[in-house]
């Protein structure tokens, strides 16, 4: 291989995040989702990904899709391993965020104590996370059911489901409280795009 | 909050990696160090990243100061959780490589299957993963000994130590081999930008 000195420039220890946020002119967050089953929580996240990708804004989702089947796909459904699940999103939304990109989770999650940990390890990192709550009521999502889950779990063939057989703890104080019941999907991506503009995450939320 | 229909665009489904990558144009690829405690594989990749992201390319640098007090702080170093350490991190690296990063991972990992294991999460997944070696002696690597490690391990104070009382098993096929100890650390970041632009990651190894 042809080693030739070149001009590249380095300093000891590591990049810092603001020489990241700046030479990539990104600025990183989390907007955690969390709402039930069928709630419209990941057909928003996933609309307002592809929003904020083709306006050139780096945003990445993580989801059931590329959480369950390869990170923790040795976690089951035990309290503590439900536990472990979010604590690993968590961690993972923190490294995309640091990153600079605009992070989008979205689980269930039922628990505060939970998402509280997912905001700590943020906060810690002096990193910002906003917990975005898909309040769509319980009817309406057993309504819609796409994956008949709801169905199972009130004949019993699923133990534990959310709302169902076990809490869920609704965010008390959600940085953005979204009603996707009562809402089109572009009329919910275009309020978390105005939240991200209030925030100073995004210049315009006309997409 | 005011809401009003707008001309935002997205499609049922996901973004696709073509569209993200193509979008905010990026293209990822993980760059796997592996090499002893000491051997320099973490100054390349620190500098190296600095000189991508410095240029504009993203890259997102894992090692053991944002892994092992955060996703893997649960984990110790019997061997069952040094498998695991490197599973989740392989899948992490997965996750920033499909985000279009340059990502760069940097841990001693010792073990061929472990390697492979993260390099066949990449590749069932279509993304390219290329192992680095930082080849430098275990004598070099001793004799540096920036934390004390080594003497500490000769003195039996830690068991398990990578090179002392437990294996490295080296690549057999890196995709890049390095000689951090023949090289200065600009030369070592220029043989991985050059490898970079041979793979068509990079425009140009001139930073």
């Amino acid at each position: 291989m042809n080693v030739k000195s070149t001009n590249i420039t380095w300093h000891e220890g590591n990049l810092t995040r603001d020489e990241r946020w700046k030479s990539l002119n990104v600025k990183g967050c989390t907007l955690w989702f969390t709402g039930l089953s069928a709630s419209g929580k990941s057909t928003i996240a996933s609309a307002l990904e592809q929003v904020l990708v083709n306006q050139g804004v780096h945003s990445y989702r993580l989801d059931g899709d590329n959480i369950r089947f390869g990170l923790n796909k040795n976690l089951g459904f035990s309290a503590e391993d439900r536990a472990e699940n979010i604590r690993r999103i968590g961690e993972v939304c923190k490294l995309f965020t640091d990153n600079g990109s605009i992070t989008l989770a979205s689980f269930i999650s039922p628990y505060f104590a939970d998402r509280d940990e997912a905001r700590r390890v943020h906060e810690d990192a002096g990193l910002e996370f906003y917990e975005v709550f898909a309040d769509t009521p319980i009817e309406e999502c057993e309504k819609r059911d796409p994956k008949g889950l709801y169905k199972k779990a009130r004949a019993g063939e699923i133990k534990g489901f959310t709302g169902i057989d076990d809490p869920y703890e609704a965010p008390k104080n959600a940085a953005l409280h979204l009603k996707p019941g009562d809402f089109t999907v572009d009329e919910n991506v275009q309020q978390c795009l105005e939240f991200l503009v209030s925030k100073g995450f995004l210049q315009t939320a006309n997409a």
